[in-house]
C-alpha cells in the first residue's frame, strides 16, 4: 500500500461542458477507517452520464457533490482493512464511492460483490453495477414492452442503450436504436441484432424514424431528451410508454432547456412518461444480474467496454460521454 | 316537431381565441334516420374545453371536426323516431352528437341513459356524461392517491377539478385547488371542503403553493399545463403522479408552446406523467356513476352547473370556458 493517496476533488460546478478547472487531482494522506468502516483500494471506477448531474447543483435525485469534496462515483475495490464484520480483508466491494485510490467504505455505501462466475471482474462490474440493471428494470418494469411492439432507444450504442435494445429483441419486440455515428449504427444493427439504427447526426430524424418504425413507437426508452424526445413523442402509439432514464442532451446546457414542444401528445395519445433511477431497484438487483448473466452466457446480450487506464485520466475520460467518443461502457482501471 | 333544424357548423379553425367567424348557425332540413339509426331532439348540450381541441387540427385523440361539418359535442336528447331496436321513441339518449336541434344517433354514438333516481336529468347529464367519470378515473385510476397524501388540482373550480378535490377529500387526502378568482377559491374551500385554495391570478404561485402544500405534492391533477404545471412539477414529491387531463392554457395559443422547463423533474423525482381520456373508461362508467351518485346523495360531492338557455347561445357560451367566466359545469339547455 502506498503511503499517499490521489483524490479528484470538485472545484467548481461546470457551466456547459466539463472543463479542466472543474476537477483537480490532489495528493493526500491515506484515510484511516473508523469503527464500522473499511478501507479499500480502488480497482475500477465507472464513468456515467449521471456524474455530470452530481457535479451540478440542478435539482437531482441525490445531494450534489459539495464543492471541494471528493468527486462521487460508482466504484469497485479491494478491502485492505476492516473495522466491521460486514467486510473482510481481500473482499471485492462495489457501490458508491469516490474518485480516489484509497477510500473508506461502510455497509451503507458498498457491498461485497458475489461470485461473477466466468465473467471477468471488469465486465461484471461494468455491466452489473449500474448499466445492466438500469436497462433491465427501465425497459421491463417501466416500459413494459409486449411481444411485437416497437421499442426505440436513444443513446443506443451507449452502455445502457445497447443492452435495452438486446433485451427488447429477447422479448420479441422490434428494436430500433438512435446513435451518433455510422460505426455505432452498424455495431448495434450488425453485431447486436437491432432491427434498425438511425444516425441522428446525419439522418433527417423524422422521416428516418418513420422508415425504421413503420408501425409507430410503443416504447421510447429516453436517454437524451431534447429534439430526439420530440421526434419520438410525435410518433408514439396510443398508450405508449416513455421510461425516462436520462436527459443527457440537457446536462451540459448552460441555460434552462424548454420541455418538448409536443408535450400535449402525452394527453392525446394517453402516454405514460415515467422517470426512474436504478437505485430504486436495489433490492431486486439479483434478479437483473441473474437474467443478464444468463443472456450473456448464451451470447444474446453482448457488451462492449471502453477501459481507460489510470485514475489520472478520469477527468479527460468523463468528457467523452458528452461528445460521443466513448465506445461502450466507460471504465477507468485504477489497479488490478 | 319543427320542420326546420338549426345546426352550428365549423367554418374555420380558430387561431388563438374562438371568434364569431369560427362557427355559423344554419337553418336546415330535419334529417331522416336510416336503417339502424334514430332521430333525436337535443335537450342538453355539454360545453367542454375539449371542444376547442376538436375545432383545431392539432394532433388529437379523435379526428378533428371537418370544416363545414356540424360542430361535435356531448349531447343528451329524446328519441323521436327509431329504425333500430336499440332505441325506442321517448328514450333519453346521451353520447357524442352535434350542436343541432335534431340529429341522427346510432348505437355507436349514443346510448340510453339509465334511471337517474332523485338526480334531475340536467344534473345527471352534466355530472355523469363526462366530467364526473373524468374526475373519478383520472384521480383514482391514474393518480392513485393514498390517504394522507397531498392532491393538487388546477382548474379547481371547473366541472372536473371541483369533483377531483372532493374525491381526494373522501379518500383521506389533503386537497389543494388552484383557481382564477377569489370567489372560486372561497367556493372550493368553504363550500366544497378543499383544505386550501390558491388564486393563481393574484398570488405569487410558488410561495402560495409552498404554503398550501407543506408536505409537497404527491398527485398533481393537470387540467391546464403551462406555468401552473411548471410550478407544481417543482414541488412534486418522490414517485409523484401527474394525471394529465387537459392543457387548457395551450389550446388557444396561436404558436407552439414549449413543454415545461423543469421536465427533468420527471427523472429526478421519478414521476409518472400519464395522459388519459375518459372515453378509454367507457366500459367502467357504471362504477363511476354509482360511486358519484352515492357521494352526491350523501352531500359529499356537490356540483354547480352553469346552464345557458338556447342553442343560439352556444357559441358565446363556449368562449367562457377559456376566459374563466363560467361558474361550474357549462351546459346549454336546448329544449325541456
Amino acid at each position: 500500500m502506498a503511503d499517499t493517496n490521489r483524490v479528484w476533488r470538485l472545484r467548481r460546478r461546470p457551466v456547459g461542458e466539463i472543463t479542466d478547472d472543474v476537477l483537480s487531482l490532489e495528493t493526500e494522506e491515506v484515510p484511516e477507517p473508523g469503527d464500522g468502516e473499511c478501507l479499500f483500494r480502488l480497482k475500477y471506477l465507472s464513468l456515467d452520464p449521471t456524474n455530470r448531474i452530481w457535479m451540478s447543483d440542478m435539482p437531482q435525485y441525490m445531494p450534489p457533490v459539495e464543492l471541494d469534496a471528493p468527486m462521487r462515483g460508482v466504484v469497485c475495490g479491494e478491502v485492505l482493512k476492516s473495522n466491521t464484520t460486514a467486510f473482510q480483508e481481500g473482499d471485492i466491494v462495489s457501490g458508491i464511492g469516490h474518485w480516489a485510490d484509497y477510500q473508506i467504505g461502510t455497509p451503507q455505501t458498498v457491498s461485497v460483490l458475489g461470485e461473477t462466475g466466468p465473467v471477468p471482474l471488469v465486465d461484471a462490474f461494468g455491466t452489473f453495477a449500474v448499466v445492466g440493471p438500469t436497462a433491465y428494470f427501465g425497459l421491463l418494469d417501466v416500459g413494459q414492452p409486449k411481444g411485437g411492439e416497437t421499442v426505440v432507444v436513444s443513446g443506443a450504442a451507449g452502455a445502457v442503450g445497447s443492452i435495452v435494445g438486446q433485451i427488447a429483441k429477447i422479448k420479441g419486440c422490434r428494436a430500433v436504436g438512435i446513435a451518433g455515428s455510422d460505426e455505432k449504427c452498424s455495431w448495434i444493427r450488425d453485431d447486436l441484432g437491432f432491427d434498425a439504427a438511425v444516425n441522428y447526426k446525419t439522418a433527417d430524424l423524422g422521416p428516418a424514424l418513420d422508415e425504421a418504425c413503420p408501425d409507430g413507437i410503443d416504447v421510447y426508452f429516453d436517454n437524451v431528451g431534447g429534439s430526439i424526445l420530440e421526434a419520438c413523442l410525435e410518433r408514439m402509439n396510443l398508450y405508449g410508454r416513455i421510461p425516462t432514464c436520462g436527459l443527457i442532451s440537457q446536462y451540459n446546457a448552460p441555460e434552462p432547456v424548454p420541455g418538448p414542444v409536443n408535450y400535449p401528445a402525452i394527453l392525446m395519445q394517453r402516454l405514460r412518461v415515467q422517470g426512474f433511477i436504478v437505485l430504486d431497484y436495489a433490492d431486486r438487483y439479483p434478479e437483473a444480474i441473474r437474467a443478464l448473466a444468463g443472456w450473456m452466457a448464451e451470447g444474446r446480450v453482448k457488451i462492449r467496454q471502453d477501459v481507460v487506464d489510470g485514475l489520472e485520466n478520469a477527468r479527460d475520460a468523463v468528457k467523452r460521454l458528452f461528445n460521443g467518443t466513448n465506445n461502450g461502457k466507460l471504465i477507468v482501471r485504477v489497479s488490478d
